[in-house]
């Protein structure tokens, strides 16, 4: 076509990319020739070659995501940190990858704090900053302990842990007691309020649970199947990260008879059923330690290019492949875009923190959302937003979890194992939705919203994974 | 065009209804013409024109369902029916529309011998037939005492009462307890196993839920806002007819600290904690009152074709309008068609039964399946079916309450106040979900599924309102 009769003869249209220019160009009548384009992903070609290449990698990621459907999870304990784990004295987890105090954030500081205070370690905050800062307390990353911690995921040896159990590949995964929302511990507060609620839960909430719950299994009981009321949550509009009402409610349904056949006394009865019963968020802390059995049970398996954890800790992003074991892929972590509270904005925000990204990896969360569309009323976004955010994690994941089917999508399975390949060739990031804690010590939660991981994590997994291959 | 150039020329094709059929030719590179038809509705069009012209109805609807809108429910007392609603010896209530033994059909029939003998009115089930067939026993309608009653609904005078109030318009309204699914009262069963719950229901659960009841409001709490419940239900995979497992654990939630403060056996306690933790129903005794005070707040609003009560007695379907006040129009009701336990099959099936579309006239259960994609497990059905059906209910109704949002439709409001002359108009009939008694006495569940309204209801009452307009 010459410039002469480019205008004097009927166009030719040739769209590429998102339709909506192509559908707009044949409502008015034009014809239009589609070009099925988007943008090129990430990763040096050879190492997208060597992966794709590499033999084992289909039947290593088969295994990988039947590990993971397979595995299941009841509640067998609750048991003090220093006990079920043999957390030492003056030693700290949090979440996330390894972190030194000096790159700590202001919330993970003000969570360390907190658990010196908590624990007499320190008498006011001067003390366990220098404690903290010596290294005479010992910082440790939850993960490193089959464990996972909500944002700060600070957990001292004096916390009581949930003690959770895959009956099928015999896993164990432990996660503290969730305090609730607003000015807590994990989000970075530390004041008398945060103190008063831990020593109570340390001294009520913990001993009347613990007692239930064994009190239970000791009479034959079978333990409290945790798997099942995930599933179910995703009946009931919870995606299972950020909305845990209906397996909170749950929760409180199956514990409540054992716990009125303990024999605290009833004001203390009353105060733990109320204290669940207020909680939404109380289930969040049973499901990561789920989440987290599964993935863990597809640890190690050499060529897989699946995701085993995402997790941050308010500093850093980390994620850990099936493929490369034990490795961490870090980078800066991104800050959540979302919704906050009172007269928090923006500024006020910490960078993305937390285990509980571990949901995201075991295919619900944020890869769920189509299943909790109020969700969109807390973190964000629009109802349509949240069906395709699902639908598209489709793309990046190996399988769908038939376990957690998601009812509006006709009953389809969660989008479930994130492929590190995957994520390369299309540039899409997995969908992550958070609480957000304020970036100042001492603030507590400052709202919620939707964040992604840094790129570079993925693409230090991908070169990673690549130079396995090269030296198999 | 003539016979002879119908085949050597090109067809000109009009489509009329339904899209399928132009779509399919379109996709096939035809030329379409479109014309937009429908099957007719019903009603006589002087009728249809003498409603249509009552220049007091748009205001007189607009009344009714502001009325509708605006009606609270709070839980103010658990007491038993002799007291509460003054329930006389020897009387037993039932749902729909008024009935005689002799037309009794057997779930019906069931219930109201299991209830003879639950009185200790008769010894037998032969003693229970004859006080019922020579009227020594009266029967009565649950809506004439402002009552509802799931299924056969039948009520007798020890049985406990919630009693709930709207507090924006005065009205009261009482449903009694939910026994649970199965072999039930209310499904007919009267077994012993049946008395047997009864009687536990009437010497435990209703003594103990009364006091927690009364003990946290003389206590100086505010009473569980019912309505906030049923809300918030929607928001949890729930419609409030058929899924109430969201409400009946946020009622778990409520109770159960009040349950815990009562001075009952703790062995007494657990066993209420139990009871309503097991039944997934347990709230729906709860809605369908909720819906009652809201429907009654318009009962007898002239000129106003909005439907106040829609209910069954498992013989005849019979409802009532805002514009003709207590007046039923009834005509024999339709068998659902759903999904069946055990061996059950359609044959085991009793028509429509129960007081429990006081959920769809209220604009939810049925109409807001939108809400409760799961339910299509229960009742049958597809999700895209429950979408849709939704939508279609927005063309059968006055207004959308935004008090009950639907997620999934971008919180949109569900369709509320079922407008006579719609219905009519459209020739769509309202869309019910419902559980399915077995056909004969003593059998108990069979089922659940979905079913409509016999149009001979409608069709009366547009005679009636129009018969009405021509009176005024």
């Amino acid at each position: 076509m010459t410039l002469g009769n480019l205008l004097s003869g009927p166009p030719s249209i040739v769209a590429a990319g998102v339709d909506v220019f192509s559908d707009a160009l044949r409502a008015q009548g034009a014809a239009v020739s589609d070009v099925d384009w988007r943008p090129p992903g990430f990763g040096d070609p050879a190492d997208l070659a060597a992966l794709a290449l590499d033999a084992r990698r289909a039947a290593a990621n088969r295994t990988a995501v039947e590990r993971v459907l397979a595995a299941g999870s009841v509640l067998v304990d609750v048991r003090p940190a220093r006990e079920v784990i043999g957390l030492a004295d003056r030693t700290l987890l949090h979440s996330g990858p390894p972190l030194t105090w000096e790159a700590a954030s202001g919330p993970m500081r003000g969570a360390l704090i907190g658990a010196c205070l908590f624990e007499g370690w320190a008498a006011d905050v001067e003390e366990a900053e220098i404690l903290l800062s010596t290294g005479a307390v010992t910082l440790d990353p939850c993960h490193h302990h089959r464990t996972v911690g909500p944002m700060a995921g600070v957990t001292s040896p004096s916390m009581w842990m949930w003690c959770l159990e895959d009956p099928v590949g015999g896993g164990q995964a432990f996660c503290n007691l969730n305090e609730g929302l607003g000015k807590v511990l994990r989000m970075g507060a530390f004041n008398e309020e945060v103190q008063a609620r831990l020593r109570w839960m340390r001294d009520v909430l913990g001993p009347v649970l613990s007692q239930a719950v064994r009190g239970s299994i000791d009479a034959g009981n079978d333990p409290l199947d945790v798997k099942a009321v995930l599933a179910q949550m995703l009946q009931m509009g919870d995606e299972g990260h950020n909305r845990n009402r209906a397996g909170s409610l749950m929760t409180l349904r199956e514990l409540s008879p054992l716990v009125v056949a303990t024999d605290a006394p009833s004001s203390d009865i009353a105060a733990v059923l109320r204290f669940i019963g207020g909680n939404e968020h109380f289930f969040l802390n049973l499901g990561m330690p789920t989440a987290k059995l599964a993935m863990d049970a597809a640890r190690g398996v050499p060529g897989s290019t699946m995701v085993t954890v995402m997790a941050r800790n308010g500093t850093d992003f980390g994620i850990r492949t099936a493929g490369t074991g034990d490795r961490w892929f870090t980078a800066p972590a991104n800050t959540p875009v979302g919704l906050f509270l009172g007269d928090y904005g923006p500024d006020d925000a910490n960078p993305d923190i937390g285990d509980s990204t571990i949901m995201e990896t075991y295919g619900i969360g944020g890869f769920a959302m189509a299943a909790a569309p109020a969700i969109v009323r807390f973190v964000g976004g629009t109802v349509p937003d949240a069906l395709a955010t699902t639908e598209r994690m489709y793309q990046l994941t190996l399988t769908e979890n038939p376990a957690m089917a998601i009812p509006i999508m006709g009953f389809r399975g969660s989008p479930t194992g994130i492929d590190v390949l995957k994520v390369a060739r299309t540039g899409w990031l997995p969908q992550i939705n958070t609480g957000m804690a304020g970036r100042i010590a001492g603030t507590g939660q400052v709202g919620a919203g939707l964040v992604q991981p840094p790129q570079q994590c993925f693409e230090q997994a991908l070169a990673a994974l690549a130079e396995e291959v090269r030296t198999v």
